[in-house]
């Protein structure tokens, strides 16, 4: 079933494709940061099912649980009974990154991203919390769990996709019910017709196909909550885990990567002014304050010119030109945020059994002259 | 003038005094976290010039700049026309743990400070937005600029401390005009009779003394906001800085030191179970979702136990039982917060001019045996 998914995938040629089936692929670092918005056919895809095919008219999503009253909204209810916005966001899968963590130790049955699964669109929707407010939050309401519309097949069970989010943040500004991307309607591959957006939080829990909103007491019991985007401490490395010793993803870190060069490129010329660009982005609503980019291991650093102004909720793209000589260079960056957080060091980065977050310095080795 | 500032201060005969004038004192390790509150008479005092004394039936708050009426408010009109809370509150100095800093380089004229500028204590006062409210915010203030009514002398000049906030912060209910510390009107030394809490900032935004609050379009210009309070990059090692390259702290980062056992202890016995204590503290909305000990240096780790539930903007405290054979053990410690954030290893902590935010792994050296 991997080539239907593929074709409704509808991504560019470049398109680094992970997996067929579930669909998961990412976007060449090379192709990442030529410009602040991601074009949707190179916009990182992560699933666990199938990529379903939703009628638009036929769609509902329902509200309920601990609500003062339930609703069932079309898309044209939606629409109509909501403000419309448009908000710019990065979204980044969990495992962004996680190709370097399988280096330090095998991480089975787990996508090997690179750096490429991290992208930033104009998200165009309703802001949940109107539709929440509408619905009547109860004060015991404390979480809000999100079910979509695939079918994942796992441990002889069939199930949706789901996660939740504490209610304080559903009930942010920020959090929208989304059904265009970039301007254009929902591809399939990104949830069409009707996705969460959750800013600042990892991808997961801005849940896809979603169809289902219940305000709980407690957190979603979904797989991909109580189990999965778990962060277990690095001591844990068996399948037998116990999801609660494991940290609950929500915001991400901080991180960063170079994009251009790429990694193992040799470079002509006298390596006068090597341009080095990428991004970097911080989790919640922390904004990047400053990169910084080494040819020394970590003994000095250059700190990187960051483009354009900042946009809460999305990435810094960033460049800096070298002075490189002839031979074989590391470049190390690392990025700085608004709560005054760096980046650990750790040449091996810091395993974890999903490998999630990893933050660690990244590096590139590329070699220079004629 | 020191000795009055000392006799004012009202200290425990166990605090840590670092300067007499102006009066720079913390609390001993070991007794830091034997309670989830700090006493008043342990907990840290920084300032910049004089204590100021000040008679509360005097004393008046000024709020004026981009308001709709300017308000000047006594004591008592604060505490009648304003709802009063109590909010527990962990505060931190940003120069919380220089001292392992300055190990890898001199930061000349800056306190010396060790682990122990922190602490967490129940203050009690008005909200700053029912004030602001009040007063009426023109949707061009974008920072609110605050004064105390110390008197520091620096470059030939006279002037109190002050610093900013963004209004978003400001507006939100955790930041208390506070006139009380753990049950008591405040002391002197803590800024008597009114000072500012803004729970998960660096304590410099917590001004003491507090008499201007100034709602503006741009951030305060004080000394302490423009040159001082600033995240020099690492390269930067000159005194005449441009305060436009470091970045302007606000939410502190995460971190984590170790109270019990002290550095250089030596413990009898045969080293089962030495109980290690210590905290943990998350800046901004975050919390701390793990914390970890290790005596390999970092290659396996061991789970602490979180004491007590969570509250929000506090510290956790946390304690681990460790078997150590006899001999020296340098004991290692770092948490992680709900953003998926750890601290950096770095042996050498990241140098900066000023010796600000210093969060690597925290490590003690002791002995055990008979």
């Amino acid at each position: 079933m991997g080539e239907k998914e593929k074709e409704m995938a509808n991504k560019h040629p470049a398109f680094i494709i992970h997996q067929e089936y579930p669909y998961n692929g990412e976007t060449p670092l090379n192709m990442l940061t030529g410009s602040f918005l991601t074009s949707t056919d190179l916009f990182y895809v992560r699933t666990h099912g199938n990529i379903p095919l939703i009628a638009p008219d036929t769609y509902r999503l329902r509200i309920h649980g601990r609500v003062g009253k339930e609703l069932v909204l079309s898309l044209d209810d939606l629409r109509r009974q909501f403000s419309q916005q448009t908000l710019t966001a990065t979204l980044q899968c969990a495992g962004n990154r996680r190709v370097e963590m399988m280096a330090v130790k095998d991480i089975p049955e787990e996508v090997p991203w690179g750096a490429g699964a991290v992208g930033t669109a104009e998200w165009t929707g309703v802001p949940l919390r109107e539709v929440l407010q509408k619905a009547g939050v109860q004060a015991s309401a404390r979480y809000v769990a999100l079910l979509g519309m695939d079918q994942i097949s796992k441990d002889g069970k069939r199930f949706p996709f789901g996660g939740s989010i504490p209610i304080e943040k559903a009930m942010r500004p920020e959090v929208l019910l989304a059904y265009a991307m970039n301007g254009a309607p929902l591809e399939p591959a990104h949830g069409s017709p009707l996705r969460l957006i959750v800013p600042g939080y990892i991808g997961a829990r801005s849940v896809k196909w979603l169809s289902d909103i219940s305000l709980q007491e407690t957190p979603s019991d979904n797989y991909y909550f109580t189990r999965g985007y778990q962060l277990y401490p690095p001591g844990i490395d068996s399948a037998s885990v116990d999801g609660a010793q494991g940290i609950k993803l929500g915001e991400f870190n901080i991180n960063a990567a170079i994009c251009r060069p790429q990694e193992g490129v040799h470079l002509s010329g006298d390596g006068s002014q090597v341009q080095v660009q990428g991004y970097a982005l911080a989790g919640g609503e922390r904004g990047i304050e400053r990169v910084e980019v080494s040819v020394d291991g970590g003994e000095t650093w250059t700190i990187a010119e960051l483009l354009s102004q900042p946009l809460p909720w999305s990435w810094r793209l960033w460049q800096a030109g070298l002075d490189l000589k002839p031979g074989i260079h590391q470049i190390v960056v690392r990025a700085w945020d608004s709560s005054a957080q760096t980046q650990p060091e750790n040449i091996k980065p810091i395993w974890n059994l999903k490998g999630y977050m990893n933050n660690a310095w990244q590096r590139i080795n590329i070699s220079v002259g004629d």
